[in-house]
C-alpha cells in the first residue's frame, strides 16, 4: 500500500489547471477525465522535477451543492497491491479510530473505497482486480 | 520550484503518526520539531516505495483555537531554487486570482511566503537564504 497523489477540490478545472500550470510551473500528466459516479472530472498534475502529485477534483452541482470552506482537501489518495487485503485495512484502521465512508465497491476494473481520519481527512483506498465483478 | 510535501492538520500529533504508520504502512522520516513562530510542531511521513511525502503539521491553542471541520488541508509546500525570484512569483499568482496572506519573511536560514490560491487553498514557499537576514 502507497501514497499515490493527494487529492485538491476546485471549483472551475479549467482555471485550476491555469493557475497550477501557469502560475506554478507544474504539469498536467493526466487530462481532465469523467468520473461516472459523481459525474466529476479529476486530472493529475506534477513539477516536472518533482515526484509529488496532486490531483484535482472537480464536481457537478448535481453531486455537490456549492463548495465551502474546507471542501479544499478531497483525498489522500493510497494505492492496493494486488496481495493487499483493502477488508483487513479498513478493520485495522477502524481499530484506530477511522469511520467508513465508503464500503468497498467495483468501479469497471477498480476496486474503491473511503475511510475518513480521527482529523477528519478523507483516505481513499484503489486496488486493481479481476473483470469479474464483485457483488 | 517544485512542490515538495502536502501538508495536512492534525488534532494530536503522536495519534496522527500512529494511524498513518501502524494504519497506514507510512514512515515517519522527520519526527516532529518545533516551528518557533507559531510553537506548533511539523513533521514528515512517507511511505518507502512512494515518492509522495505528506506533512503533519499540529498547533497549540495559544497559536489556533480549536479545529474546524475544513482546516484539514493546511497548505501545500512549494521549494524555490536559489535563483527563483519570490516577489515576481507571488505577482504572478495574484494575477491569477490568488491573494497573499504572509508577505515575504525571512526565518532563520528560510525565507517564507503564503498564498491563498483562487479555491482558497492555502500555499507556502520556500526559499534557502544567506544567514544574513533581510530586514
Amino acid at each position: 500500500m502507497k501514497l499515490i497523489y493527494t487529492g485538491i477540490r476546485v471549483k472551475d478545472m479549467d482555471r485550476a489547471i491555469e493557475f497550477y500550470t501557469s502560475g506554478l510551473g507544474m504539469k498536467l500528466i493526466q487530462k481532465p477525465q469523467r468520473f461516472a459516479p459523481t459525474g466529476g472530472l479529476f486530472a493529475y498534475i506534477k513539477n516536472t522535477d518533482s515526484p509529488q502529485v496532486i490531483e484535482l477534483n472537480w464536481y457537478p452541482e448535481t453531486y455537490s451543492k456549492g463548495y465551502h470552506d474546507g471542501d479544499q482537501l478531497d483525498h489522500l489518495g493510497f494505492w492496493l497491491k494486488k496481495d493487499d487485503n483493502m477488508d483487513k485495512i479498513l478493520e485495522r484502521l477502524v481499530k484506530l479510530g477511522a469511520k467508513v465512508t465508503m464500503s468497498p465497491y467495483v468501479e469497471g476494473r477498480t476496486k474503491l473505497a473511503f475511510v475518513k481520519d480521527t482529523d477528519g481527512i478523507w483516505i481513499e483506498f484503489l486496488q486493481r482486480v479481476g473483470k469479474k465483478k464483485i457483488q
